[in-house]
């Protein structure tokens, strides 16, 4: 496969960027990766995506792909002869499409209304929700992995894409408040999962690290904060 | 297949539960409709959506699957040999995906905004909004049709199935508002495909009739705006 075959639209804190990088990581497949400019997309981004004008975006054979999981399987069923993103039974599929959905529709609002919530009550209440969520993820990881180290079993799969992708974000949702949401505690298999899914090698080179993405969250949240309290004066 | 194999926890003015509906139908399944009480849940539907507790569920084998769209996809997988509900090609199916995900994470939630909206600014501008959704949709219906009758092509699939479950709902929004949202000038493909997709045999002897769903949405709506107008007292 040339290179040019194979172009990732993304930016690099993107959680839903990240997730196209591991699973065409897990396919083995060689990518452009081109880095958007979010503040000026490129004529590109415009054009591959003109109804969201988000990344990411895949650029395969000349065609474009859009929306990270339905780029995930995209790409699960057009390499399909690499190891597999989902599971092969159909009621597996399923399940892992259903835990998938509950992340992106009702757990990423909540971590993302962390970064929202104006005030402490908000605020608390907000990283009660995320927690709340988390122990929900950490019964099904209980029920998916049947033991193993991810969801899928031995290998990373679908719902650890979904989910793995927004590792780097919980960190900066904890630094940024003071606390800890991934309680080993209470989230023993979770917690576990998150150190192995940050060192495989599909993720490991494609993380961003987290650190930087502490220093980039700070910087645009902070901004954002500036241009509210300004608006509101 | 034997009727007990399969049931359906539904509610009748459901446009997810209608998903399920049309899709079984495509299938040829035989299947148990068991119609739920909203106010009144009953145990089978807590225990087999513990997350979130609503319809559409689809049991099969005494095992439970929830969200519409997954459902929707395990019943083109699990009967694999009927009528495909997905292309075939997986970037045909990626654009399938992409469009079902724009109906429900941005579409759907701008005709809920119709109902939810207060006064008369709000309510233009929302229903403004769901027509612009519906252009948008019309130059995909464009696309993804060639020229044929349904997004697939000459048999109802994903996209259809997706779309055509809140046309009973879009009815509902004309209606109550005097409106016209389907417009036949600025949407004659949509117009068209409309007619087409209530009358299939997939559909139309599940499709809720529109002026019941009507006088439910009337019954609903009303009590919900007269509740509020008391807690705002």
């Amino acid at each position: 496969m040339a290179t040019s075959d194979v172009k990732l639209l993304g930016a690099w804190p993107s959680p839903f960027a990240l997730r196209v990088h591991i699973a065409l990581n897990i396919k083995s497949v060689d990518y452009e990766c081109i880095e958007e400019n979010l503040r000026a997309k490129s004529q590109l981004l415009l054009q591959s995506n003109p109804v969201h004008k988000k990344v990411p975006v895949l650029i395969h054979h000349d065609k474009p792909i859009c929306e990270s999981l339905a780029i995930v399987q995209y790409i699960d069923e057009a390499w399909s002869s690499a190891p597999s993103i989902l599971p092969s039974d159909p009621y597996d599929r399923a399940v892992a499409r259903f835990w998938a959905a509950y992340i992106d529709d009702k757990w990423f609002p909540w971590l993302n209304g962390v970064a929202n919530a104006q005030g402490a009550e908000a605020k608390k209440a907000a990283l009660d929700q995320v927690r709340e969520g988390l122990v929900v993820l950490e019964e099904a990881f209980g029920k998916c992995s049947e033991g193993k180290d991810f969801f899928s079993g031995d290998r990373i799969g679908y719902v650890d894409i979904a989910l793995g992708c927004f590792l780097g974000w919980v960190y900066v949702a904890e630094k940024r408040n003071d606390v800890k949401l991934l309680l080993e505690d209470k989230m023993p298999g979770l917690a576990a999962w998150a150190n192995k899914f940050c060192e495989d090698g599909a993720v490991k080179d494609v993380m961003p690290d987290k650190d930087e993405l502490l220093e980039f969250a700070n910087m645009v949240l902070d901004a954002r904060a500036k241009l509210n309290a300004s608006s509101n004066n």
